[in-house]
């Protein structure tokens, strides 16, 4: 059997019982690290989960996806993701590739960020379409996540922004010689999506006098949700742009301009400033 | 400390490594049992906590929330969920309470419906706002969710809608006769969720010729979703409404118009027809 296992968001322990079980009866565990990333050690999950686990970058799992499938047929093979393992399109092809093979599968399901991000106060069901904000470089400046914002904003949902990740990629330059060289991995924090926000709105406000999203509209930051340090906090776009809040990972919400008094009440707790007479 | 305790949404071993430590050293332990249920018997869950569970009705929660949280400064008290502590506004309300009343709290999150539902493979991000179908009766018949689902369809978002469940709901006789009495439990079937759509698009229909959504529509059937028996069908909505998916709790997806190959490729397994030259 093929198993595609949720982690939770925090530590080694929010994995679930009936998860722990099989990861400790399974003959090859792979652990994936490029579209999210653990609270803790690798150390510390092999010796809790007392399996050896392979690390899966996205090489592996998108190009040898055989490897990882391997004898699946007639023994236990777990594939162990951050958060829910349908959080990324990868994972669902990963068991779309299993089911061409006649391997067997199941899936372990435990929070994602999608779900965990109620923490904060904000209603769930309130949520419209989640973003992805990418590291912007000299020459790719994509904009298009700020229209989803702006289309929830102006039906009063909410937006949950998904900060961008880059673990082991390969750099241009390797790619060009033929031979990957890794960069860096690097982590969006919330002041820099906050941050990409503003270069977006002030370009708009220019034109069009922005009222959908500008400098003084609240937003939430959270970091490391579901871990002991997790961290939360309600302030202006332009002031969340000069917040540290740690290590990773961030993720920022644009709340809808209508708030329920309880939604208020809850992120009243987090916010540097009185938010029940303020105009988002 | 107060813990808001997520159990995900199988059985007694979706709970995670962290949530049963807790449970096991807390002196009391509720389960709250009006929101959703659990797909097992209280007493197995019992006996694998090693806890006596205090069942904690709608009354309980919304009236005597100073029971619930009594002592909970000095000992352990945990509050269970079936699903993530964040999925209803009522657990979200416990936490405010407890903050209220200086006593510190934890949420230990889990997998909720609102992740899990990407097993039917749809993508999480394309879901715009979750909506409730409620039971009709004689006099009440609403229909603003049917809104909700137009508004996602029309740009091109998955919807998500949760179906009515009644535990523990007195009869309006016994609230007039100031003794309650209790109906017996109803959990809202696939099927008759998508009865009551038919039912108004059938209206529209007449109306303004429905390309929104109709009998026609493509729609994801969902039973017992993370459980051993959990079931997903892919049919037209005028089939939803004969289809018998067996015990609670169900869940139906109304999908995008506009479907990724990824998407039309997973959902293929569970249809009965051929989708990906079928028009939605």
């Amino acid at each position: 059997m093929f198993y595609l296992i949720g982690l939770g968001l925090g530590d080694h322990k929010d994995i679930t019982v009936k998860g722990l079980e099989i990861v400790k009866r399974c003959s090859r565990v792979y652990l994936e690290m490029y579209t999210s990333i653990l609270g803790c050690h690798k150390e510390e999950v092999e010796a809790f989960y007392g399996r050896p686990l392979l690390l899966a970058d996205r090489e592996l799992v998108e190009e040898k996806t055989d490897e990882i499938l391997a004898g699946a047929n007639e023994e236990d093979v777990a594939f162990l993701v951050v958060g829910d393992p349908f959080g990324a399109t990868t994972h669902t092809d990963l068991a779309l590739r299993a089911r061409e093979k006649k391997i067997p599968y199941k899936v372990i399901h435990n929070a994602s960020i999608l779900n965990a991000v109620g923490c904060c106060g904000l209603q769930l069901y309130k949520f419209g379409e989640t973003v992805s904000i990418p590291y912007w470089d000299e020459t790719w400046k994509p904009e298009s996540f700020y229209e989803k914002i702006k289309f929830n904003r102006l039906h009063n949902m909410h937006t949950l922004c998904l900060l961008d990740i880059k673990v082991r990629e390969p750099t241009v330059e390797s790619l060009m010689r033929g031979r990957r060289q890794y960069m860096l991995p690097r982590f969006m924090t919330v002041a820099e999506a906050a941050q990409q926000l503003l270069n977006i709105v002030d370009k708009k406000d220019a034109l069009e006098h922005n009222t959908v999203l500008n400098d003084l509209s609240m937003c939430v930051g959270l970091a490391r949700v579901g871990s002991e340090t997790q961290r939360i906090v309600v302030k202006t776009l332009h002031d969340m742009a000069s917040t540290d809040l740690g290590g990773p990972l961030h993720s920022l919400v644009i709340p809808a301009k209508e708030l329920h008094p309880l939604e208020i009440e809850y992120l009243q707790h987090y916010a540097t400033f009185r938010l029940d007479s303020y105009n988002y």
